[in-house]
């Protein structure tokens, strides 16, 4: 039985998060059960979304629960199996967790999925072509349902969501604005995913100075925004709005430590008869064909060139994802274990 | 020609507004042209949109010029007629500003319309069986969609729109909880209106005292939520918010002086994947026939029934105004010009 490192939640952060909340720990994976299937994990998706499970409070469905290992997307290789349905070498994609390996019950529905790295790289099932590309389009597409010759905004344009976020809208027609910490990530963000500008969140850190780069960068106004931030940008993007502008609300990085996180003035949403909504990925399961099917092709054709920035070993994995919260990665954040 | 009393609006607000914005005048109604109607008003509905009109900021569509008559609407009947489709004696409402007359083009699509007093009083046309009511119409069905069993909230639910809301709500079988000032008003939202439950905003003056009070009207929590006050209502209300809830942003009194008015933890809109939509039913004159037919028959029925408060004479307008925006009125609030 292979040797198995986990990551295990091991106390709730008070106020910001720290490695010492994490335990590193190390097992033996089980002998397998009929209809079970043994994954050995390639990469590990860090995701802002998990800040919030490592909260005791009521958040983004369930709290994470301690002396667990940490819930986390991954994509891998079979390296045995008791289920029909899965062979060794499958490429897989599933919910695995922060750990080397995972025994999945190949019965579950949605719990493993085999996917085709022909013309995707298998890292890409957990970005680009993975729940945060979706994400990315059920925010688009659902809630904001744009029409060409729009503008659309984004916060963390260079991150997995906002990349994806990006090319989608520009198939649609839209004029593309991002939002990005410091000129690097800006610089990707036009040059290479084709944003037709990028506003540097660092250049300005109050509402007066965003809201005057929101002015320059759309001059038409803004008629949809991805949310991923939340704090003074939500504020700027409102006073920029258009009548009829919809606001998908994706995640709040900001507020993820607890402080208090106020919109100041939500009476612009009636003065604009705006739509703001909240959505969890999760709960639109109906959608990720469609989804993931755009999104394969964006990839596949080269309209999409997602970063990446890679950790190596299952160890990293807590300083990885608290840089991730600080904006320190590039692109989709990953951890390599093998 | 008849002698016409008028309402101007002579200066802006500074903060709170006054008697002193408005100034009366006298005039002389013009002589008809060809196309042209001239109709003596029975009454002028006061309406709490106004109070965002007298502002010069940018606010629900365009401002109020200066030294104009105040915009509001009208019902009253046809005094003289140089228009083949409308007939002296003919029942008409429409959009007659602050005044005892106005000459209206017959021809202007939706600026007179004539309608029919068997069932319904005249005065209702202005609210249970008008834009109020219409108001509350479009919240409910187009986009809080509420479903049977669901709890639905409206705050200032003895008013117009809140009384119609409730019917509206009750009718579609759901649960519904007002929230309004005093006791009086209270005892009559349930027990003339019929809602399920009235929370008395005065005795529940702070977020914490109101979020207790609406987990104890709201056992099931909140899935939909009509806004006519905004502060602190909007915040506890979210605070006891279902997943997936709506919240029909109508109109937010609290802050038309233009004290910010903050919205103190909007990532409950996340985490309950909310929708919070803000709307201006006028721009959704397609709905109007289906709305008001609904309303006529739950007027006509007995099933909604309207109160009114009437002021006396165009010259009492502007009190009747300023109480209005202070909950003094008790229902719908009318100025009686015959």
């Amino acid at each position: 039985m292979p040797r198995n490192q986990q990551i295990l939640l091991d106390n709730r952060p008070q106020g910001e998060a720290t490695t010492g909340n994490f335990k590193l720990v190390t097992t033996e994976t089980p002998a397998l059960q009929d209809g079970q299937v043994l994954v050995r994990h390639h990469y590990l998706s860090l995701d802002p979304y998990m800040r919030g499970r490592m909260n005791d409070s009521k958040s983004y469905a369930a709290s994470q629960p301690l002396g667990e290992v940490m819930i986390g997307g991954t994509v891998g290789e079979v390296a045995e199996s008791r289920h029909p349905k899965f062979a060794v070498g499958d490429k897989v994609v599933g919910m695995g967790g922060w750990q080397e390996w995972s025994v999945v019950d190949g019965n579950a529905p949605g719990m493993l999925r085999k996917v085709d790295t022909t013309h995707v790289p298998l890292s890409h099932y957990l970005g680009a072509v993975g729940m945060p590309g979706v994400t990315a389009w059920y925010g688009l597409v659902k809630i904001i349902e744009p029409k060409a010759g729009e503008t659309m905004v984004v916060s963390a344009a260079s991150g997995a969501v906002g990349s994806a976020f990006g090319a989608l809208a520009k198939a649609r027609g839209c004029r593309v604005v991002g939002i990005a910490g410091g000129p690097e990530k800006c610089r990707y963000v036009t040059e290479e995913l084709g944003f037709d500008a990028c506003i540097d969140h660092r250049e300005h850190g109050d509402l007066k100075s965003m809201s005057q780069a929101l002015k320059q960068a759309c001059p038409q106004g803004i008629d949809g925004y991805f949310e991923n931030v939340g704090g003074y940008i939500l504020d700027a993007v409102l006073l920029r709005a258009n009548a009829f502008a919809r606001v998908a609300v994706c995640g709040l990085i900001a507020g993820y430590d607890g402080q208090p996180l106020p919109l100041q003035n939500p009476a612009l949403i009636l003065i604009n008869r705006m739509k703001v909504q909240g959505f969890i990925v999760s709960e639109h399961m109906e959608i990720w064909p469609e989804a993931l099917k755009e999104l394969g092709g964006l990839v596949g054709s080269g309209k999409l060139r997602p970063r990446e920035t890679i950790a190596e070993g299952i160890a990293a994995a807590p300083e990885a994802f608290l840089g991730l919260l600080k904006g320190k990665n590039f692109g989709k954040q990953l951890v390599k274990l093998v």
